[in-house]
């Protein structure tokens, strides 16, 4: 009777152990941290001598992290780790991972030496293990990590129990930590899809406008690069630097809908023409508007904004000062200074002097004073971009002859 | 000893219990099934005479899930389900749900009764519901359903313990099941994220398109209408039919890369001119190309694909027979057929005996006989989708008159 009760409240305090380590995951919101703690608390839980971590990877289960007490100690820490380095295994039934994985069910073995001859392939991985270690196998409890039926996504593999072998009862509670294993990964997957899916948006946009208006791929790269980094030395956070870079290649998005005539006109517009242009920051923000993803919420503001000026004479809202979304008027001063630096169809690229002199002439009237400050700040940082998406073209930046003179002038 | 030891049975139980419903859980994919399970095994494992699951929504806290032994038997199931339709509770501290949500801590009052005088209107919502049901409610366990630190996308609240009150004990194993129904719930959500995020490429795509080509857009939908019939009748799955309903629109989008000259020429296209606008297949596979995205990459096939002719003598690649994407052969049908059936600028609308003649001409030339073999099984429910998809034009569509006809011929 005694004894029974003391299996009876050892159960109780594993279990009550997994409820907490349940309870922890669910918050837990780094894969790699989430990978770690379901190992150590698998081989505590279970009192297991070791434990392994696989997930299901394009070619095959890799293992992820692993933890051998008797190991660790007898090789130490440095040498372990050597030892458990990465690895795959093909998903086929020829090993026990793979099988457990393929099959969606747990395998407990009492010991690997003795399995029947039918199942020996199973074990040949354990085998090999202890042939390189100098570690001897003995029990195995294999669960899968399913997030549905027929889905796994990983294996977890204790070894050793301290008891000789796995009980049966053990097995739930392996799976109870599998369970919320799988349901963290299943996140991490899900909220990296997510940011896939939206970078799709962006990306077709973009191919298609490149289409239309071949000679601004290169622009849109170094006024996106030029707005991040103002946005960044205006103090704004990280996240929305970030945003920036991806949402200001969208800010000429409308111009698809302007037809050939007026954008590829290589004299310039008249009154009516340049009309039918200014409506592509409408155009833009119209094939942008209503989205639920804070990124093309973002780049439909810029691709509102960008024409707006500080003094309310821009468009298509003439709107002025802060009313004027921060987004349009960093963007505004980026798209400018990269379009006066650049040698265009219409017009020769001009010198930095040249350049400086007009957006300093536009401070306070079409640009944010303080956007035009930050710029002039560094322009070290903002001319190497020019060093790195430029074409084969000599006379498409005369800032770089600049830039080659101010370094010149810094070394001596 | 014996007593403690009974405790501890029971425990073990619950436990166990609570280990194979989060197991259980962890592979259920519907939301309305696993807020169901929760809110009875939550009731069952905590010996509560009630429960009742809120989920956190943009305008509070919706009310979703209940049960109530006690009120089901005096009220009956019907009566029951009356009280319980849907509610929204304010998220705000004024409620007890919604300081739960709000703190993310959980909370175990012993009688709703003898509160506190500062604490009053946290017990008010149970006092109401008392008054209007006839009801007596003593103790409450409510505990948060927490994604992350400080995200709560629900509450669990358990109503009057068998035993009294809810003991310290209860608290985790609400815990355990309200964490694993947090991340099924967050499943849940995340996937209807990604849903929408791969919808909005396509939204914006079709958008800037229409900027190019406005005429189009009845045309779009109404051939991704038929495109969609035509694959149900020919017995592809429903998970397809529905796919290339909305991949089927991105056909055109390479039009976005065509000049405007050879887009809107009134007249007839010359050979050069011809040879220009035939790239628009290829330039809508490239702009689709190389996505993770099961809808984009049906979109890019048939982008690339619908104007290959099942004799081989189609563009871009000259494919014959079934070396076309099925995909594009259904398409390359509903966007002719269509095409012949309207009025464009520089063509009168068709009969429908001149469209049937013009498309049996181009069965197994243009098109494979099977895939016009099914048009033609019943036409009545394409001809439907022109008085659905009509514009103010009367002269738009004559094969209007023929369904008119026909449905007279019908009626008689």
């Amino acid at each position: 009777m005694n004894l029974e009760y003391d299996a009876m409240a050892k159960r109780v305090a594993a279990l009550e152990r997994l409820l907490q380590v349940s309870i922890q995951l669910t918050t837990e919101t780094k894969l790699s941290n989430l990978l770690k703690t379901v190992v150590h608390e698998g081989r505590v839980l279970l009192e297991a001598d070791g434990a392994t971590l696989y997930l299901v990877e394009p070619d095959g289960l890799r293992f992820h992290v692993s933890e051998n007490e008797t190991l660790k100690k007898q090789l130490g820490a440095k040498e372990w780790r050597r030892l458990s380095a990465p690895y795959v295994v093909p998903m086929t039934s020829e090993s026990m991972v793979g099988h457990v994985a393929l099959t969606g069910e747990c395998m407990n073995v009492e010991n690997v030496y003795s399995m029947p001859e039918d199942n020996a392939h199973l074990v040949a991985g354990a085998q090999a293990f202890d042939k390189l270690t100098g570690y001897t196998t003995q029990s195995l409890l294999t669960v899968p990590l399913q997030v549905a039926e027929g889905a796994v996504v990983g294996v977890l593999q204790l070894i050793n129990s301290q008891n000789g072998s796995f009980s049966a009862a053990d097995e739930p509670v392996a799976q109870g930590l599998a369970a919320t294993a799988s349901a963290a990964i299943t996140k991490a997957m899900l909220t990296e899809q997510i940011k896939d899916a939206r970078q799709e948006t962006i990306i077709r946009l973009a191919r298609a406008a490149e289409f239309r208006d071949k000679e601004t791929s290169a622009h849109i790269q170094r006024m996106s690069h030029i707005s991040a980094i103002l946005a960044r030395r205006m103090g704004l956070s990280e996240k929305f630097c970030e945003d920036l870079l991806v949402a200001a290649p969208m800010h000429d998005v409308g111009k698809i809908g302007i037809p050939d005539s007026i954008l590829q006109k290589p004299g310039k517009l008249n009154a009516e023409e340049w009309e039918i242009m200014k409506t592509h920051a409408a155009i833009g923000g119209r094939i942008l508007a209503g989205s639920n993803d804070p990124i093309l919420q973002l780049s439909a503001e810029v691709a509102l904004a960008h024409h707006e000026k500080w003094d309310g004479s821009g468009y298509p809202e003439g709107l002025s000062g802060e009313n004027i979304p921060l987004s349009g008027r960093i963007v505004a001063l980026a798209d400018v200074f990269d379009a006066l630096c650049s040698k265009r169809c219409y017009k020769e690229a001009m010198t930095l002097d040249e350049v400086t002199s007009i957006i300093q002439a536009g401070r306070g009237a079409h640009f944010q004073p303080e956007v035009v400050d930050r710029l002039f700040e560094d322009l070290d940082e903002i001319l190497e971009l020019y060093e790195l998406f430029k074409n084969d073209d000599p006379d498409e930046f005369k800032i770089l002859t600049d830039l080659a003179m101010r370094r010149a002038t810094h070394a001596r």
